[in-house]
């Protein structure tokens, strides 16, 4: 069984070592040690050694990761992002890790929730930033197996659909959670589809949110264009807007 | 075999009146003739005569179709209107409508596309504006025996309530449809459920969306409160808004 690391165990990552535990051996590292690990918790030079490592940290704090990591990785080592922006973190593995590594960029766009009942039909983004082709073609034929939907983009493209879809669905969501909006005795199907909604993005952490909104450089304008298409719509209905 | 007339067979008088047709005897009239009517059609003096009679027309057309049905209805006859929203079609039907005739208010928060996969667990707000408590009961427990959660508040209430919850996300749906959202190869479940709501929303008649948004008194509140919430969101992620 081959192995794999992951740095990060928070929400996103517990549910990652799950879905690498499948077929791989999983080892993590972790800051602060979870009640629960998903597996085996090694210590960071450790980690460091192992073939292929997925980063699984918030993305605020990627940079500073990959400044600790670059000096304990080996030649050939292949690097993972899993990242929900992807221009902003490539660039940074890029910049900060050895020319000698390889480095893969991944989103899977859904999390322990989305999955809740199987990961057929789920889509994860994934490019080959710098690797060698055969590992990729691993990868890849490891998520399709397990019934996900590889979708091979580039970082930038992920940024644009990403903003207009994700990054699009979470704005709204918190925007309506700030609303304090709520069951309701005679809430239609739909609006109890947006609840859903709003709940799934409320247990998502504030810097998670952030994160996706600042980092991806293609959200500031979808938020520019909801604002105007709301606007628009107001107008029709005669507000003053 | 009891007997209700429908007036207006438009996409909800038209499921509507396979809604009444499961115990009822149901004799529809429209203006304009449906290729595939859903019930035996009849002249309006007819439908007129009937002991109950469901208005499914666009909110807009009630003060006219009340003031034409008013001098054709014997005493003792129900009227029930099916509006989006209840406070102005309620006082409408109090103000055209001969003191000798029932009123009955309904709201079925649902029309054939939620009702799909049956009519279980979806809501109905009902109100007796003025009414034989008898026949009231009568139709709860109609909609009570087909799975409908029957809702008994106020016209005032219902629109407060259908402002947060109906109009909001309707008027969420609407601004996504203008800003030409669609799917994307990335596109979360959430998204994807983001979607299936702006789907639906864009099948109803831009008369609805309208008449949903402007005759309901509290939608206007609720569109200015959404601003709010979303100009605090894009203030927090360092937008000059």
């Amino acid at each position: 069984m081959n192995k794999v690391g992951i740095i990060g165990l928070g929400r996103f990552g517990t549910f990652w070592a799950s879905v690498l535990a499948q077929e791989y051996q999983v080892f993590g590292y972790t800051r602060t040690k979870p009640e629960n690990p998903p597996c085996e918790l090694v210590d960071l030079d450790y980690l460091c050694t192992l073939p292929v490592i997925y980063l699984c940290v918030p993305m605020r704090t990627m940079p500073e990761i990959l400044d600790r990591i670059a000096p304990l990785l080996s030649p050939g080592t292949l690097v993972v992002d899993t990242c929900s922006v992807k221009m902003e973190p490539v660039r940074w593995m890029l910049e900060k890790l050895p020319k000698s590594v390889d480095i893969m960029a991944t989103h899977p766009m859904f999390g322990p929730e989305s999955a809740k009942e199987g990961l057929s039909g789920l889509p994860l983004m994934m490019y080959p930033v710098r690797m060698v082709p055969a590992l990729y073609d691993e990868w890849s034929h490891f998520f399709r197996n397990h019934g996900i939907m590889v979708v091979e983009i580039t970082p930038e493209e992920h940024d644009q659909q990403a903003a207009i879809s994700q990054a699009l669905t979470h704005m709204v969501g918190k925007t309506l959670n700030a609303m304090g909006i709520e069951e309701n005795p005679i809430g239609t199907l739909w609006y109890r589809k947006l609840l859903a909604i709003c709940k799934q993005v409320e247990k998502d952490s504030p810097e998670l949110f952030s994160d996706m909104q600042k980092l991806n450089p293609y959200a500031i304008k979808m938020r520019e264009q909801f604002k105007i298409a709301w606007d628009g719509e107001c107008r029709n209905l005669g507000d003053s807007v």
